[in-house]
């Protein structure tokens, strides 16, 4: 017997999609890293700004400095090899790398490295060098979710399915202008990531425990080689605010999961039977362990979970930040897991959902017959009446209503019913030309033309606009994302100079 | 025995600020008004500009245009004046305006004006008017209170006081760093406000229940009649996500108030005996009915109170959206109760904070006395002792640490132990001149020159550089706001002129 | 055209049900009172207890006793007839008796009543009597809708119909088995009340401000009067608490709502198209403005989002009570508003589940076909083979798997595909009589028998079992209510006689 | 250098607690282990009962049995040994014992453990054991944190110092008077999580995926051989509940920290300059990097973050629970990490504090000196004066408020300006003697003798039967946890015979 997952068979044994498999695992058998082992990339960054200002603003010597760069150099390739340097003995990532420092080349010049800074500004530096990157990468995962909703959209511009309101089909719409109502929330989510982003050029090194310093240091320069824009005009705000921008964060990603969970909801909804309308692909479902025929969408199941957690992780960090006094406050290294946390629990998520609608199958021909079920025309009888005879909307509204209750046993509404009923309160009756227009959903479609609404070419329109507004935006945070990489790469370089 | 607060007498009876009294009575003896009263103006604005567009798009005749145009003004007559229209058998405000308009101008016109809509998208675009006020109102009011802290902070660039870690003093700084360090928690909020200004700028008039309608309307017309930008790209989004710019709202409300919580925090630290460091104004104390000596910020204590309410608030809204399926669904009129509560739980608030900043009194002295105490200037120490005498920080680090234990019973480093300490360890002992420097506070704080650090000339160029970009963040808010509210004065004045 | 709402006609003119209405309607077109409104009540208890008791220790004058037992009897008639005499000027409820009192008696009577007390166990305790009058209350109305519940389980122990996993069928069960399930739910409820009940026996009256008082006074005394068991142990713990009961109360309403939500969208999904299994009462559905043929269970969704909303107050009434600093703080002010909203959030609820399943009819019919689609049979004919034939379980499940594969077009397992799988693979084919059996609902349900699962006299013993405890549960809390109340009742008899 | 926490000299090296490292060390550097680890003792006794029951009533075979048994041993060895056997291909804790039972004794053997029950019901078992004895653990260490906190009050019954309100000094109690008002808070925890322990009474084994089996299997066997008491009456239920007693876990665990909360803020408040009434130990307060003189209590910091966490996990618990369709769903995966975080959280916080009440130092002159600043005898003195005079207490506090007024420099009443005023009104002067005793704090508590009140004996007593209720429930507890391991040993001696 193998160890696989005992429902792999059903679902087609090889093709089962690695990241629904790591998206629906969760923490049963994967483990969580030390919270600091993440940090370390962006402390050695952290150290490398600050070491090439000491040494500028000679508050080390460049003997010191050549030696620290060094060490840096060692421990950067260490990180990029995967190597940990993280001591548990160490209390946190900074006191390891000063300490793995110290071995490298000797405390005397490691022990100078701390010099004008404490641990507050450091942490707060590091946490919103990680920041940025998740916030950057999100909206990237996003956009591309976005181009391939976008892309299924299109395809099913004229396919024709009842439209819902209270979770039952209502009136006639398309596939295409279901599906494309998620690229404003997709847009949305870019959008705020992007508001979060301009926070996050603000660089707080050099406040040190929140009042500043008496070493000359150059704020200026350690904000440009990190590759932020300006220092914080207040370092005391620098300090003090840690937690918040976490919350900003767990909060979009929050709004995100919930977007995503409207979306599974659906897609819940309409590719399980009676239904079937969506036909999800077999490497996005899963088995069961004693029931071998069912296809459950667990990925989506999942992701209702994952939008409570990660509101209740941003719930947590708002009651964090609630009534704390001035002044750094241990209560903040909690922000550090709980957004690590919310970072981890939306990672994926995007990558999964673009997969999951590039893959899927629409069964058209079921919505399609369902469009003649239910009454889905009701409205636009309504409306033909008033627009055509001139009737008060309220009035036809009464008039049809009365038919649909006649018709309830056949399901939809009989055009004898109707004209008998048009009669008696001196309505013209309905024309057979008329009556085909109303039964057939593409001609039904075909009026509602107007921006937003499910006309065809009305929803290709709209679809080009967002895909349009979401390259856009997620193209400014690209651009921004680049710029403070080049800036980063380039401090390393200096590093590599500086250390002879 | 007079009715008011028993401790109205303590405090200095006249003067009892009434923005105090309420934002702290609650909702003890105050009721709530029901929750479509407040939608009543925006519900008018809503149908003025669908009538206009009606009667251009012929869906409706000049003459129904004519009678429904002056029922219309009638009704914002009353309006203005304080009078309800609002009926309790009519469900909602809606249907009240309805049916009061037939009342008016009879039911055969009345009852045209509800053509080519749904109450779906009347809502949605009722409760964008409402909201994008809300918002703006919220933003001004906030630089409003920015302005008096910058003031307030400006005043003291030179009051020197401990700064804290922990609750702790810790280091020196001036309380004009301190509060300056409000200025930019407001900035952040006032962007969140903008960024949420936003979302605010599409129309979702003319979705009609999701999916569009027959009726050749025209949404941008009534885009620009309303003040919005353009129709919502997606109708059927427009419906949907009804709940999230509300969430959006109590999340920047919930976070203002967390800004002022930690604010309150503060002032009920420093203005409670011992340090009685700060002495608010008698109009914003309160008394006890046992307990005459008592001076409670009460303000304070119930502004922690609102953030948690603002929190809970946003917990909630957040809930009712995941896991929604797509279509108009009742879940979401809650979410009118409840971001209505939230705008309520903010009212009053930064107007309030404006004035007690305005009024309050710093009490220089003992703040500077406290300086002295508690070894404030180990830091100071370490790092003179580091940067003149080269040797690592650590070290010095480490003898500083030894020094204070032993000085401990005096509360502060006594110069003649440092220098035997330093002896011991081979550095050179301090100067008297270097000590003097090293324990006047003033001193001490000018070579804190950095961006952001406490440096009394550095403090005053971060407080104007902060009101510059607040200044810029809610003038770009405001001149919005005076935008949409022409566009809608306009459209009265064709209603005007359509009515005859 | 009348004001009422225009689905009106759709559901049946005059039978819609006024609990629907009030549940569904929230605070469109209703206001809330003040809040102390509703403390009225209780504040009079209070103060009678407390009069009694001042009397009686000499506090205060038999001569002062009976003017002010007169003038609380003035009081409580004005309230029993509906009168309110809170003074907006007043502040709250209790000067605005005190005031009032003063009015009707002289204050030289009036200004003795709050000898030896404070407003802070003076409110403490008129919370406790009014919660424990909430607590019990819902514990009967959820009893009482557990009985509907038991009695609609009951008449359905064998209708068969499909039972779910992921949300889509799975296994065959019962309507009965199904709904069953609610009841252990609504007896969590019931003993949560209870266990909160069981920290409403205390009695904070006479803590004073928290640290008691100088005066004489006998806090066995006024615990008993007001049918406590026993004054809070430490006075101030039953001041400092505020909010923390308030904050069970929340926690159980949510839980029990979210109850409620999970009913609820099993109704949802169970009452719509296609599947109609369940057809709510027209009392019990809504129509729509323009669609009128839609009977949607608005009650339902409100319901999820009344559980969201009671969610979120606990999360407000959690977050205050977090880091306060001893001693009485008016934060906790807000949590008399918070449980007040959580209680009103409640309100209902229970009662109208109750008149939904005494009305709503099931479809047994469509049920039962459902049973034949989805391969609902699999893990019975899995567990058959595994136990008749001996063959270890997973075995039987990857036959099975593969099986169901093959007949995915057919949507059921089929004798003779089954039976050529299982030659393959070395086990004896099913005999006819054997397959009988396995495609027979009734048949396979009738091997189900061990407590708790399906088999209709296993769930007819569950369901008696289940409603015993329910009742031995409400049973103790009703007993416990009558207590109180005649401690009450007896405290206002012996005012009468003290009033002369 | 070596690399232990730089802060370590200043608190004394060696001593530093363990538990404090570890409380306030977070996930800095400790990473998380797999969720399932800490299932695998859960659910090999899961396995064990039901191997049991399988054999018992033939489902399988006595020879099958004795291999499944001598397999369950090693495992069992294994696992006592802290030896793994999750394997991370085998996608949980029940597919990896499975798939090692199949390699120790051979799949033909192994693979018939599973008949008759599912995943479901099975991992909700293995959640129950778990959080029993989480439930259990919590209470004893709140019982024993009790324990210490009721020596610490019991020595400071006469400890005079100023009580609060608003976080200011109020009026006079004692040290002891205040930290008993802690007890009743643990108490309200252990009966709390007495109720939740009520609820996992119930064993859901054998409801299989929900709809039970067709074997003949014995649910009263299994639940006693678990140690439960019954069966779930709704085998349903059992399954589709998961998640619920996991969030009544959550809120007690938040509740506990929440009280927690308060007591650090005290502590935090207290233990500061310029207070300092408070002296905690050295092991408990940790140092600053760059602040060697700070005495900083982190875990206070810390529990507050923790309390805001565990409230954030009880949210998200409660979101995932609203609104799931009935049958097992994926969301409720999530559960299972939530509440394994949950309990990380409050773990060790309990014992933490405990040693912090039993280490920590009372500074006794500095609280008594603070009895006399601040008006904190206004409030006897109008007592005293309302009673001993017979006037009006509204009266008496209206003059000692002028009083207080005239005296706010001296900061004390001074009995000259009293008498005074007391004069002007016509109330008799207090005599020396009569101020003697009201300047007297031990003479002012003297009359507080009330239950509940900080008279010293009546402190005394409070502490005993608040204790005395403590151990009972805490006893009640410890008796049913003896019980269940008593069960689940006699189980394994079972295996042991069976085994052969």
């Amino acid at each position: 017997m193998s160890g696989g997952p005992v429902w792999i068979k059903r679902v087609g044994d090889a093709n089962i999609a690695r990241a629904n498999v790591e998206y629906t695992a969760g923490f049963d058998v994967a483990g969580r890293a030390p919270a600091d082992e993440r940090l370390a990339r962006h402390d050695l960054q952290t150290n490398a700004a600050h070491l090439l200002m000491l040494v500028e603003t000679n508050i080390i010597t460049v003997e010191n400095g050549m030696a620290i760069a060094s060490g840096l150099l060692q421990l950067r390739e260490k990180n990029e090899m995967g190597e940990s340097f993280l001591r548990p003995s160490c209390e946190d990532i900074h006191m390891s790398s000063e300490t793995v420092l110290g071995e490298l080349i000797g405390s005397e010049h490691a022990g100078r490295l701390h010099s004008a800074r404490s641990r507050n500004d450091q942490v707060a530096t590091d946490m919103r060098l990680w920041l940025r990157d998740e916030v950057a990468g999100l909206a990237q995962d996003i956009a591309a979710l976005a181009e391939r909703i976008a892309d299924h959209a299109l395809k099913h511009t004229t396919t024709v399915c009842p439209g819902f309101t209270h979770g039952q089909p209502a009136m006639i719409t398309t596939w295409g202008h279901w599906t494309m109502s998620y690229l404003p929330r997709l847009l949305r989510d870019i959008r705020a990531l992007g508001a979060l982003l301009r926070e996050l050029k603000t660089c707080p090194l050099g406040a040190a425990a929140s009042y500043g310093t008496s070493w000359p240091i150059d704020r200026v320069r350690t904000t440009k080689l990190l590759g932020f824009k300006h220092p914080t005009p207040s370092g005391a705000d620098g300090i003090w605010s840690r937690g918040e921008l976490e919350l900003r964060f767990a909060q979009v990603a929050a709004q995100f999961l919930s977007h995503l969970s409207g979306i599974a909801q659906d897609l819940i909804l309409l590719s399980s039977p009676p239904r079937d309308w969506i036909r999800l692909a077999s490497e996005h479902v899963t088995g069961s362990s004693i029931m071998p025929q069912k296809r459950t969408p667990d990925f989506a199941e999942v992701t209702r979970a994952r939008a409570h957690v990660a509101a209740g992780i941003a719930q947590s960090l708002a009651g964090i930040g609630i009534a704390l006094q001035s002044g750094y406050n241990r209560d903040t290294q909690w922000t550090k897991y709980l957004v690590f946390d919310a970072a981890d629990n939306v990672r994926g998520a995007a990558e999964l959902f673009a997969q999951v609608f590039d893959r899927m199958e629409v069964n058209a021909a079921p919505m399609k017959a369902a469009c003649a079920e239910g009454f889905l025309n009701a409205t636009d009888v309504a409306d033909h009446l008033s627009g055509k005879r001139g009737v008060p909307f309220r009035v036809c509204y009464r008039v049809i209503g009365e038919v649909v209750r006649e018709c309830d046993a056949q399901g939809a509404i009989q055009l004898s019913v109707l004209n008998e009923a048009l009669t008696k309160v001196g309505i013209a009756q309905l024309s057979a030309e008329e009556w085909r227009m109303l039964e057939d959903p593409e001609a039904l479609l075909a009026h509602r033309t107007q921006a937003g609404n499910p006309a065809p070419t009305e929803t290709g329109n709209s679809i080009a606009l967002l895909t349009r507004e979401i390259r856009e935006e997620a193209g400014t945070i690209s651009a921004a994302r680049a710029e403070w990489q080049a800036a980063m790469a380039d401090t390393w370089k200096q590093i590599q100079q500086l250390s002879g």
